[in-house]
Formats: C-alpha cells, sequence, structure tokens
C-alpha cells in the first residue's frame, strides 16, 4: 500500500474535494492500480471500474454525499467509490467469505444507498429518493449512475417516464460505454449513438441562446418569442433530444476521462434544481491496455496475470458452453429452434450458436421480461425458442411466464444457468428461487441435470417430449469430476437399491456428494435422484411410500421446494414413515464459496454422510 | 337480433371487405347499438370498445387476419373484434360461465393470435410473430394494437426497442385516447399530447418531401443532398418524433373514427414492408353519451340502464373503498405514508388519498416493477410507502420485491387487492398466486383480513408492527354480510374451542363459509382462522399438533400455499395425526362466478359441511 501515496490519504469523499486538478490526475492512476492489483487477485469486474474512475471523483466532489443520494445502477462499478468512501483497507477482502460485497449493500456503508446487483433500478430508486427530499422539504440531490445496457430494461423507462414529469432535484448520469456503440442492443443504443456523433447539432441550441442572450433588445425579443410562440424554430430547438422531451435538462456528450469538464457539467446539472440528464463518454477499461482492447473478458474475471493479461486458469468446459454447443448442434437439423438471451451471449454459452444461427439468434438486451414475452410469441407461431437466463434474473420475468406462455401452454424452453448457489456475488445473485417460483405457475415442467451427459438428454426431452413450459436448470461452472455409475438420466428418476429402512432423495449438483455418502454407510441406504424434478413422478412417490425413512437434500430455498412439494404428497398418500428434508433456509444467502455455503447449510457430503448415520441408527 | 341488418350478413372479416362506406358507416352505429345493447346486461370493457369500432373494422378490412398476426395490448377492446370474427351470436355468453371470454383466448378462435389479459405485452408478441414470418419466408404482416396508457410499461418499451432496429413487417397502432391526455401519466403521455399538437410540425417533412418530388432538376439535388447529407437539416427533417429515431416509419396523428382516413394510413404502413407506427386518435366511449362523458366510469363496468347511464346496483361499499379510506385516515397523522398506484387510483380505492394527500400519491402508469422499487427507494428514506395493487398485476413485481426490496428489510406495504379467484375475468386476472410467490421470498410477512374491521386492525399491524416486506390481501367487492362473534383479529389467529378430534383451519373470506359449517356439526371442530398468513405461528402450529385430525380450506394455488407450508411444518414437529387440504388445483381457473367457482373446488359451505361431517366420522 505505500505506494499510493495519495490515496493513502483519503478516507472519505471529504478528502477529495479540496484537491487541485494535477493532485486528482495522479490520484486517478494510483486508483487504476490499485484496481488492477487487487481484481488480479480477488478476480471481479475490472473494465467496468476502470472506466469510471473519473466519473466516481468528479460525483464525489460535486456532490455532498452520503446527504446527496447516489445510486450505482447494477453496481459492479462501484469498486472507485468504495475505495473513496472508507473501504479502501478493507478492498483485498472483495467477494470473500465475510468481506467487502462487489455490489454497493447499505449495510455496509451510509455511502451504499440502496441495495442493487440487478439491472435498471437506479432512476427509480433517485427518484423516490428524490420525492421524499422534496415530501420533506430538503435541497439535497439524488443522482443515479446508469450504463447504456442497463437502458434497455423497461423499469429505466418507467422511471424514466415518472421522473421526468416531476420538478426534483435528480441528475441522471448516462454512462456511455465506447464498448456499447457496436455490442449495446437495440434502437436507442443506435440512437444514443447518434447523439454522439452530432454534438455540433446537439451544441446549436446552446449557441443560439448565448447570441441572443448577448443581442441586446433584439435578442431578448427574439428569445422571448422563441419560449413563447408555438413556433415551429421552438419545438426544434427546445427539444432536440428525446430526454428533454421526456422533462429533462440534456447536457452533453461529456468526454468521462476529463475532470474538469465533467465536474463543471454535473455542477450545472445539480444547481438547476430540476430533472437533469448528464450523458457523458467513458472507455471501459481504461488505463489497461488488455482490458481496453477486450472490455468483454474483463467484464466479469477470476484473478490474472497483470503482465500477460492472462487469467489464472483457462477457462473450462461449463455447463453454459455445453449447453451452447448443443443447442447449436440440435438446431443445425431442426430449422424450428431459436436461441434467445437477455445481454448474455458470452454467459449464458450462446456465442457460436450466434454466428452459427444468426438468424435464428435473440440478443433482446437487459430485458428479460420482453425475451420471454417474446419466446412466447415464437412459440405461438410454430417455433422451439429457448430462453438462455441466469436463474437470477429470470425472476424479473415471472408474470412473462405465467401469463404470457403457461396460460396458453405454449412450448417455449428455459435454459436455467446458474441454478442455486453462485457464490462470490452474493445476495443479489442466489439462484436458489427458481424452484420456488416456477412450480407455483400451473404447468411447467423443470428438469435438473447434474452432468453434462444428463443435460443433453434431458434438454432434448425438455424440446421433443415435453408440453408447455419447461425450464431445464444448470448450476454455474463445470459438471462434478466424478461420474455416477448406473444413472438413468433418459428416466425421470434414477435409482439405486439399497435397505428399505431408508431412502435418500436429492437432484442436481448436490446428488454428487448424496452418492458417495450414501454408498459408504455401511448398509447403504436407497438412493433416488430426480430427473424431471417436477411435476413428481407417480412412480417415485409410488417407491418411495416403500421406505421406512426418506430424507431429501435440496439445493433451494425451503417455501416452495421440490422437498416440500413431497412431502405434501407423501402426507395425501398416508405415507407413515419419517420424512426429513435438508433445504436452504428461507432467507437471504450472503456471499461465500459455494462449497463452503453448502457445508453451511449441511448439504456437503460430510453432512450427509453423518446425517445418513443418523437417519439410518434411529 | 332482427335490428342489425348488416351486422347481420358479417360472419368473418371477409365479409366486409367488401363493402362501401356508407354501408360501412351504418355497420359502425349497428355495432356501437350491438355493445351497448349487451353491456348493459353482461357488464364488461364498454368505453375502451366504443372508442375502437372503426379501428377494428379498418384493420380488418385493411389486414388479411387471420393469416396477418393482430394482437390486442390488454385485449379489453376486442369486443368488436369478436363480433366480426364469428363471435356475434354468442355474444351475450361475454365473461359468463362457460361463455366467451372478456379477452382474446386462442383456443376460442384463429382470429385471436395470443393470450392477453395483462398490459403492455403487444409489441413483444406481435414482432415475434414478425420474426417468425421473416424466418419463414412469409411476405405476411403482423400488427399491435396499443393504448397510450399500455405505453406507460417497461415491456411495450423493451419491445420497441428490439422492434426498431428489424426490417420486419410489422406495424404498431398506438390507439390514443381523448381521455389519457389528462388522466394518463408521465413524460410520454405529455409527448404524445405534444405530438398530436402539432400536426403542422410533423406534416412539415411530408410537405417539404412533396415540394422537393415535384421541383425538377433541383428538387431532386437538394432532396438527395437531405437524404445523404450529415445536415443539421437532415436530422430536424428525417427524426422528427422519437419513433423514428427508434427506427419506425411514423404516420400520423389520425383520426381514428374517419375509416377512409384511417385505411389509407394503414394500408401505407403496411405496404412500407418495414415497422411502422401509426397514430390513430379515437374517443372513449364514442357514440354513448354517458360513456363519452365519463369514460372511467364506463372502462369496466356491471350491468346499466341504456336510457339513464345509471348501474344496476350503486356501488357498494367494498374492501378497495374501505382501505383508500382508511389509508387516508393514517396519512392524515402520519405524514410518513404514501400511497402508490400503477394506473388503478379508482379499482384500489384511492381517490381520496389523491386529493387529501396530494403530494404524498404517487401514479406512476401501468408499471408495477417500477411502482415496486419507487416504494422501496421511499422506505430506505424512512417513508412509509403503501403500493395497492391487484394481486394479478403484482405478478410484475416479484423481482422488485425479492430484490430492491427485501433483501435488505426495507419496510414497504403491499395492498393486494383482489385476492383470490375474481370471477368474470377469468385465467389471465385470477388473483391466486400471491401467496405462492411472496411466501417464496425471504421475509415477507402476509396478513389476510376477512372483514372490513380485520382490514383496518392488520394494515394498522402491517404499517406499525411489522418489519420488511409486509402484505395485506383481501378479495374483490365487499365483506361477507354475517359477522362472526369471538374473533381475535389482532392476534395472528382467532380460535374457537371444538372437539379435540378435529380442527379446521382458513383464512380470508372463505372462513365466513367455514365458521357456519364448523358451528353446524353437533359435535362443533375446533376452528382457527389466520390473520397473519405467513410466516405460520408457533402457538399456532403448537396448538395444532393437540388435534387427531387437522382440515385446511385455502383459496390458493395448491404449490407454495399456506396449507402446504403448515403441511411440512407439522411434519417436521412429528405430528401424527390426519392432515387434509383443500385448496385450488395448481391449474388455471377459467371464468365464472366466485361462488359456483368456490363450489366447484369445494370450498364452499355446503362442501365445507360434507367435508368437516366425513372428517368427524373418520
Amino acid at each position: 500500500m505505500e505506494q499510493y501515496h495519495i490515496l493513502n490519504r483519503v478516507s472519505t469523499p471529504a478528502d477529495i474535494r479540496g484537491m487541485d486538478y494535477p493532485t486528482l490526475d495522479a490520484l486517478c492512476a494510483e486508483i487504476r492500480d490499485f484496481l488492477i492489483q487487487n481484481v488480479s487477485k480477488t478476480g471481479g469486474h475490472l473494465a467496468s471500474n476502470l472506466g469510471v474512475v473519473e466519473l466516481t471523483i468528479a460525483l464525489h466532489r460535486v456532490f455532498h454525499t452520503p446527504e446527496d443520494t447516489l445510486i450505482w445502477d447494477v453496481g459492479h462499478q462501484c469498486y472507485t467509490h468504495k475505495i473513496l468512501t472508507g473501504r479502501r483497507d478493507r478492498f483485498d477482502t472483495l467477494r470473500q467469505p465475510g468481506g467487502l460485497s462487489g455490489f454497493p449493500k447499505p449495510a455496509e456503508s451510509p455511502y451504499d444507498a440502496f441495495t442493487v446487483g440487478h439491472s435498471s433500478t437506479s432512476i427509480s430508486a433517485a427518484y423516490a429518493a428524490s420525492c421524499a427530499n422534496k415530501m420533506s422539504g430538503s435541497d439535497l440531490c439524488s443522482v443515479a449512475v446508469i450504463g447504456d445496457g442497463a437502458f434497455t430494461g423497461g423499469l429505466a423507462y418507467e422511471a424514466l417516464n415518472n421522473a421526468g414529469r416531476s420538478k426534483n432535484n435528480l441528475v441522471i448520469v448516462l454512462n456511455h460505454n465506447a464498448m456499447s456503440i457496436s455490442r449495446n442492443v437495440g434502437a436507442f443504443a443506435r440512437y444514443l449513438a447518434l447523439i454522439r456523433s452530432k454534438p455540433s447539432y446537439l451544441r446549436l441550441k446552446e449557441r443560439v441562446e448565448m447570441i441572443l442572450d448577448h443581442t441586446p433588445f433584439i435578442g431578448k425579443g427574439i428569445k422571448e418569442w422563441l419560449t413563447s410562440s408555438k413556433s415551429l424554430l421552438k419545438v426544434l430547438l427546445y427539444h432536440s433530444t428525446f430526454f428533454e422531451e421526456l422533462g429533462f435538462a440534456y447536457f452533453g456528450p461529456v468526454d468521462g476521462h476529463n475532470l474538469p469538464e465533467l465536474e463543471q457539467t454535473l455542477r450545472r446539472a445539480r444547481e438547476l434544481h430540476r430533472p437533469a440528464f448528464v450523458h457523458v463518454e467513458t472507455v471501459k477499461g481504461k488505463g489497461y491496455e488488455y482490458a481496453e482492447k477486450n472490455p468483454m473478458a474483463y467484464h466479469g474475471v477470476g484473478g490474472f496475470d497483470i503482465e500477460t493479461g492472462n487469467p489464472d486458469v483457462a477457462p473450462a468446459d461449463s455447463f453454459s458452453t455445453t449447453f451452447g454447443a448443443l443447442l447449436t448442434h440440435l438446431a443445425d437439423r431442426d430449422d424450428r429452434i431459436c436461441g434467445i438471451t437477455a445481454a448474455m451471449t458470452e454467459g449464458t454459452g450462446l456465442v457460436h450458436f450466434a454466428t452459427e444461427h444468426k438468424n435464428r439468434f435473440f440478443d433482446v438486451g437487459i430485458a428479460e421480461q420482453h425475451a420471454m414475452t417474446f419466446s412466447a410469441g415464437l412459440a405461438a407461431k410454430g417455433y422451439l425458442p429457448v430462453f438462455a437466463v441466469y436463474s437470477t434474473f429470470l425472476q424479473r420475468a415471472y408474470d412473462q411466464i405465467l401469463h404470457d406462455a403457461a396460460i396458453d401452454r405454449l412450448h417455449a424452453v428455459l435454459a436455467v444457468d446458474r441454478a442455486g448457489l453462485v457464490g462470490e456475488d452474493g445476495e443479489t445473485h442466489q439462484g436458489i428461487y427458481d424452484v420456488s417460483f416456477l412450480t407455483g405457475i400451473p404447468g411447467v415442467t423443470i428438469f435438473s441435470p447434474s452432468t453434462y451427459h444428463e443435460l443433453e438428454i434431458q434438454l432434448r426431452r425438455a424440446l421433443y417430449d415435453t408440453e408447455g413450459v419447461v425450464a431445464v436448470r444448470y448450476p454455474r461452472g463445470s459438471e462434478p469430476e466424478t461420474q455416477i455409475a448406473g444413472c438413468n438420466p433418459a428416466g425421470d428418476f434414477s435409482f439405486w437399491e439399497g435397505t428399505t429402512r431408508l431412502a435418500a432423495v436429492s437432484y442436481g449438483r448436490i446428488f454428487h456428494s448424496l452418492y458417495p455418502a450414501a454408498r459408504a454407510q455401511k448398509e447403504p441406504p436407497a438412493l433416488f435422484q430426480l430427473n424431471r424434478i417436477w411435476p413428481l413422478s407417480d412412480k417415485l412417490v409410488e417407491k418411495l411410500l416403500g421406505y421406512e425413512r426418506i430424507v431429501f437434500f435440496e439445493e433451494a430455498v425451503q417455501n416452495g421446494s421440490i422437498s416440500e412439494h413431497l412431502c405434501r404428497r407423501l402426507n395425501e398418500e398416508g405415507y407413515q414413515g419419517h420424512f426429513t428434508a435438508f433445504t436452504l433456509p428461507n432467507a437471504f444467502i450472503r456471499q461465500g464459496s459455494v462449497p463452503g455455503l453448502l457445508a453451511e447449510y449441511r448439504l456437503d457430503q460430510d453432512s450427509m454422510t453423518t446425517i445418513l448415520q443418523e437417519e439410518l441408527s434411529s
């Protein structure tokens, strides 16, 4: 830490408010070095954070944080914010168990105004804060910092539509990445690029106003006429961007790496005391060659070698890439198959599909609602849509699954990635609710493969042997290293004989912990691995009724879990034995390693071994 | 029917395609009369349907339905569409058990392309259909008809953002009601009004183009320069509305009651073979004096007297109005209380609150996601937000409840109206999923009052004695006519002594059927009425363990129900008796009368009487 001479002097934003620009430039360089050094060890989001170093400094200098409310959209770009707000010395604990969160977290600091993690919430929350300030007679300001990617989410638009008609002290900062011009999705992104390419056009308005302001008599008269009349010129001059039409004062585009210019613009926006929209241009990965060249690779990273830019470990095969390869292969032979993603082409393994089946691939932006309704629309026309989505983001599409797809039994396939615990991203990203909310929607079928081979077989079943909405859910990362003999992945469940005194049941990746735990018992229990986890197989229930005791291990929140549904069903069938379920609690699960968290909730092999022993000796 | 000389000749849209305009004018008059006659008897949506008679005719004449895909947003304005597509003779069964749905329903007709009921889905679905047409090499067109109200929903924007960048055969028809200028919410609505007020400005572009087209040599040169250059003029002329900036060809505003003009514009849009946006002006309630004057009152109506416009029955007290009055009263004394609604000020009973506490009232438009995140944002600033919302529309905010409010235990109150079966609106509107999805979110508390008095007490508990997200859910309509003696509405549950051989449990309105059914038994069972239905009261569980048998009646979908959670809990506690639950099935419940549906699923008093008898004699 001794090399960070300036940074070491910063404990709160007050410490940077008195600095001059040469010092601030040096501070920016130190912060970039600090970010690269740390993230190369802890992993995390690098490119987006390197892009907002100046912006973060400018925001904390212009606004009186934490009294002024500052909300980061998605929140993965909050690292400099954390470093400047008293968390520099704990920064090496980022994303570690018990350490700093990779996202803003109010419990961690008063500077973190709102829990974030999912996209497009910041304008709603900042507008709410501005309404609260207004109601309490406060003159404080609220700021949302939102990327152009997050602007593809409808929630951002809903909030903009509400905020624009207010007179509140509210500043929306659009963080417009160079990266996104080519990659970002949709007509709105194209519109932003158009604005950026036409600064002279946009500045015309300012120039005309300035000229009029400085031309005595005649100028003033013309300006008044312009302002009051309904002339064409007024419409043209005073509604030069959509944001102005929505009620915002528009500033920009401004260079997001030029501190004085940034601060001047933000200060003007703050002084307006009405909704303002500041369009800031930044470069993702700014200051680290490898990240600037390939910002996607440095969006979320594990550790890496700073000199070469090489990641610690070459990316292994994963459920995501296996799914992507398989879907591409299936689509070669079936031209009804479409691939849909909500801005997660890489994450969900659809890169190859996107090039091989370009005309049947749809990246809709961060717009899970639309992705689902769009999938339903394709299904209604006889296509086979496969919406690949992280479990945590599928939460956004609950009503669209139920209302747009399930009611009419449209055949849409959900490839639910990152199902189960995700580890380092913590509470906001755990994929532990999908079983609960999907089984609450009538007619949904769910498969839960634990290996690539099972994924392949069950994805085929989902596509070709199932009606209505069907989800295939699989965890983050790779399949278990050891395969299990005797599986029946094409059936609704696999079964291994054992004592009639105990049946042990599970599904998904933790079955690979249950299997050895069970087989190691002196008198091994019967083993059931569920493949089609919902609806419950009648044959499964019938078989289970024959055991004195049943123990079920499940990596999902308790309410609405398969084990809970099974418990009810066993009760209906008059089961007289003992049924015990180990699930995740009805609680939010904080960040930690997946193995560590599984152990904490007794879903690891050691715990299972103990539990089975206890059950067998009961 | 004999008075409808022209309408009687229409069985399919083909029958209107050859008619001349005088005949069509007469047809429009007949349809209006038909609508008024029928809806005055069956109830339903009147004003919106009277507004789109000409538009519906124009659409079916210009587009080749059903091969061209026609999707009505929300769908309550589909009556003329149904009348013209072979359902005229069954129209008197509208919204009745076994009768026509009040919404488009693919199972009912090939002209109904997509299941609708909730708002803002039409552009996603129509765009999907246009993609499907493109993939299959078809030249057919897809049309979405969407009101300005539905445009406040973010899903519409997500879809627009995707559709605008395509080259598909897609026409978005904006049905812009006169009513909505004053009532509709937000900056976008203001923008639409601005466009409408500036037809001369918008038509400038057409005029300039026409002049240039008709001026030889010089004109052509200038036009080419305009089209190819990056001049200011080009930007001004060729990006005259936001829709054009998003990639749509913009047409309008056009008079929605002028058939020739409408058809000409729609035909031009269809012939473009690329995304087009047609801005149509209509008058809600057109042609029926009372509905034109007061369209809100005729948005959704019961029967009414045609001559006087008076409804069959004066609006009774309801849970909604009781809630509204109470919240207004509480807000008189507590200036932290805010009322939030998503375009349902009247429906949720907040009319009075909106005037009494104007500065703490927020109608956010049809934007449930924003409503919830906004509520969370207010809670984060120490306010007491109460989001009043129909159960079925709360489905839209699932992720916002979980991610934006529940993770940080923000204290936001959900006033969940129309919880349980809603009757005539059918599958798309049943409020039977909220218990399932809310109990799947950690930390949520749920109250379920069955009377106004209980609502009052439990809303106070929700506001002042509960942490985190808390829902108070109550049914559509009025409280039961008879009150029950011995309730303990301030406690987590009410209890009436009875035989230890049987405990009968329920909550909400159907407890008022269970109570008499139980008390009428020779040897009455013990009775439990849950007030705080979730989390389960430990004391309740402890008491229940003392009964030989337990029977639970619940008006909610089975998976994720309170009875299912209780079944699991009883199992954990080692309960040795018999537990039986009667819930709604894991299925979509079609339209019907609420009493009829309750009887069908054995949740009425007669069924309960029989079930209790059987339980007591087991």
